[in-house]
């Protein structure tokens, strides 16, 4: 076998775990169809394996192994069926574990193997011998059956501390067998880059087996070891999507392959598909509904943000002194941050980002800064509130068209009763399209019944505002006077289904600080959607 | 100079600057006072070397260095002030930027040099022998005003690959000049650790010089980076609390720290001090008002947390065997994901740090451990709020005497009228020494109106109350535990002039969470002070 189902040789494996291992992350539940929504934007992005989970040994897995066979249609991928060797003191070819692996659709097969002598004693319990007979028969017996088999070898690193010459002829033993990749384990994820390369090298040297390695992010390396074993010989890699996994995760695919490509010359992707890392990494979040981590390398959203200031005009005219890519090679972006440090050309720049010409017009560029300048004196903070930025360029570009409404007044009540029952109610009202309206609503919290009465006054007349949803909603007291004097900044975040948006909001009113970057928040959203009143 | 003020010797240094490049991060908006407050953890955990920040450049860091002189007494830690190196074609002793390092108070000073060609001609738009006056200049300058200086080569690595003749000559001229140490910075963050290895071993051979490493995390490699200079040969290690700083951040202290320490057997804190790098690194996040990122290494939430199932026993029998270093030593614990956070044992010592013997009776505590873990599973978290744990106590070991009031209800009403006018006003209907009591307060804010009403009614019959103030309120949104909306945590800090005390609350609805904290903080002071009613 010469060549892999995405086009690549087969001499360099990206295999990918986020469907098993990642799923072993804290906050991760996935379900069947997350998990077959997951594997098509892997098979998208072009990895080499999909490790689906352990049939048999999970209901859950065992039901996404058969719906792969029908639902999935790989186009790059091998989807790869996770399971153990056999139980000691039996036959493989008898082992139910064993023949659901066999029964589960996948060409291939990862076993996992005790490779630590002390977990062969006391977690497995079972004598040293009889763990080298349940990887020789697991092994031999799947690849009679016709599949091709890797081997995880579990705790290898830690077992080759205590017991080398064991933990040696356990990788030996597999290979033998007949496993094609025999893949070194950093299950408890303790080690640094420098121990895996000589480890590896080590193990390479004394057996000649083809290696493959998965790291766990303990000592905050996973990525790093990774890449060290990949220098020592390594030719498979296990990683798992934005780096989800136990306790503190794994090493994180995005991440490894970027550097593998961009930064060693290994191509580990068809041609072209690089560019899909930011937007995989993003659907997939989405779909396990995990917060996006913003700093991760390469694909976050913070991973080639600069806080404009000093150097905001150097960043312009070259951006490769500032920047270790070009961003766009991964499909991420270059963002100017505007901070306290704002100057005129960061704000041209952000003014440009977000579509408005303020290079053209110098006066509203003036103005802009000065308004940025007061407001961030008083607490506002645009880094994170694209959207209200955005509000701001547009008053001083063309006033006429930065409303979507005016706001006459609001009440907000919230009342506990003798029962311990908490009641919130908000009423709005306001001018849209040359007519008044007065809503009402209710909601779980003052803000969220703001949020309703605002809807349901201004859906009226702006039916697009259905799509728009608040998502996110964050609340920071900045130093006041003293304790409940302090000042507020409340960001909101609003969604339409596709993009996101971030407006904000400071009063020393918690409510009126949320008000406004709601009204914000909706305001830049219909703006934005072209969403045209009604009439 | 062979000890540093931490006690340890002055051969390796452990040095922070999340007050300075960390803030660089998207999201973070420190206050002078949560830069003060930072600094005295980190002091107390130990680092070497806190970089305070650019006094001259940013007037909020001018302030920062002005207050440190009487607010700060640093205890390990030496301050120190970052800049640069003089403007081209100037004396050092002219440059007002560099006066104000020396006027900062500052006893050291760490200069920012360039070392990268393309940055020298391109950003700084100076000659390369220019470029090397500066330096010398610079650092002579601050050595004769009696300063210790270190020197940041920005950009160091990509400049050493493109010229590395001059980068070289640049760590020569610093070093010769009397900077003590010469920090190598992988600015854009794009190595790895092999080439930082290989980069820092030729340095090193090449010019002799003390050196330092500064690493940011584009990679996914800052905390690696950081520790294979170390094993070439680095004796300076510069970090941030969290990882926190520009795009992806900086080498994260607490893992770096630790993985020197229990990994390499480098002693970077003074002894005993690594238990508290979970501590610290936790309220470092509440300052800063960052998201808490639940996997980072060594100090995460999730950091120590099994998956409870197959091998929950034999993790309970032998947590060696699946834990890559035992939790404790990083004040961390082990977590069963299914099983409850709050032990016995921590219960038991917690009860006893507040006064309250549980030991001696069994059922109590018991109860307590029990409300404890649904508290937290809804979202409580005891760990900053010990008036709230008292109460707790209290209400089991004495319910008569945990107490001061009974609430009936209570009514906020905010509104913002047509003039853009925000009101407040709370109602609050409460029993007290038998009496009932309706009194209303206005505000600023919906918990401010509260707090007045609060007062209005029970001043009348504790007149201690006068003497509490609510003087800090803190608001972080959870995310909703599977499905639920999210829900608010409300933290608030309560003093009698003398002490401080934290209490807890949590609801979907922000106000009634604030009212929870509110009237914890207010009952807790009363029964601590023994406030006794007026009847």
């Amino acid at each position: 076998m010469t060549t892999q189902q995405n086009g690549l040789s087969d001499a360099f494996h990206v295999y990918d775990t986020t469907l098993r291992d990642g799923a072993q992350g804290e906050g991760m539940a996935l379900t069947v169809a997350d998990k077959l929504a997951i594997a098509k934007h892997l098979d998208d992005l072009g990895v080499g394996f999909i490790e689906g989970g352990w049939p048999g040994a999970l209901p859950k897995d065992t039901e996404f192994f058969a719906r792969a066979q029908t639902e999935l249609n790989l186009r790059h991928a091998q989807l790869v069926a996770f399971g153990s060797t056999r139980k000691a003191e039996s036959r493989a070819s008898e082992d139910p574990q064993v023949l659901a692996l066999r029964d589960s659709g996948a060409g291939t097969i990862c076993l996992v193997a005790k490779s630590h002598v002390g977990h062969v004693e006391r977690a497995l319990r079972t004598t040293l011998a009889e763990n080298l007979e349940m990887i020789t028969d697991t092994v031999t017996f799947l690849r009679a059956e016709g599949r091709r088999v890797f081997v995880d070898c579990e705790h290898f690193f830690d077992g080759y501390h205590l017991d080398p010459i064991y933990a040696v002829e356990v990788v030996r033993t597999a290979a033998a067998a007949g496993a094609d990749v025999v893949v070194l384990c950093d299950t408890n994820g303790g080690m640094l880059p420098s121990q895996v390369n000589r480890v590896v090298s080590e193990v390479l040297a004394a057996t000649g087996a083809r290696l493959g390695i998965h790291c766990q992010d303990d000592t905050g390396c996973a990525v790093a070891n990774t890449i060290a074993a990949v220098e020592a010989g390594v030719t498979h890699v296990q990683c798992v999507a934005n780096g989800y996994g136990e306790r503190t995760g794994n090493a994180n695919l995005a991440t490894v392959v970027a550097n593998l490509e961009l930064k060693l010359g290994i191509q580990c992707l068809p041609p072209g598909k690089l560019k899909e890392l930011s937007r995989v990494s993003h659907a997939i979040a989405e779909i396990a509904n995990m917060t996006p981590r913003h700093h991760l390398p390469y694909v976050g959203m913070s991973a080639f943000a600069h806080k404009a200031g000093l150097h905001a005009s150097a960043i312009k005219v070259d951006p490769d002194l500032y920047q270790h890519i070009d961003p766009t090679l991964v499909g991420n972006d270059m963002r100017m941050l505007i901070s306290e440090m704002a100057g005129r050309a960061s704000v041209e720049l952000k003014g440009k980002e977000l579509g408005h010409d303020l290079a053209a017009n110098p006066t509203a560029l003036a103005n802009v800064v000065e308004k940025v300048k007061n407001l961030e004196a008083r607490g506002y903070s645009f880094e994170a509130a694209d959207g209200s930025f955005d509000l701001l360029i547009r008053e001083e570009l063309e006033p006429e068209n930065s409303r979507v409404f005016e706001l006459e007044s609001w009440r907000v009540i919230v009342d506990r009763d003798a029962a311990g029952e908490v009641r919130t109610e908000a009423t709005v009202k306001l001018h849209a399209s040359g007519k008044r309206f007065v809503a009402t609503g209710e909601g779980n919290g003052p803000v969220n019944a703001l949020d309703m009465a605002l809807r349901q006054g201004l859906e009226q007349v702006y039916p697009d505002l259905a799509r728009l949803e608040l998502v996110d909603f964050k609340v920071r007291i900045l130093e006041g006077a003293h304790g409940t004097g302090a000042v507020v900044r409340v960001l909101v975040e609003t969604s339409d289904g596709e993009t996101e948006w971030d407006t904000v909001g400071v009063h020393e009113n918690i409510i009126e600080a949320s008000w406004q970057a709601l009204a914000d928040g909706v305001t830049y959203g219909l703006l934005r959607t072209a969403g045209l009143p009604l009439g």
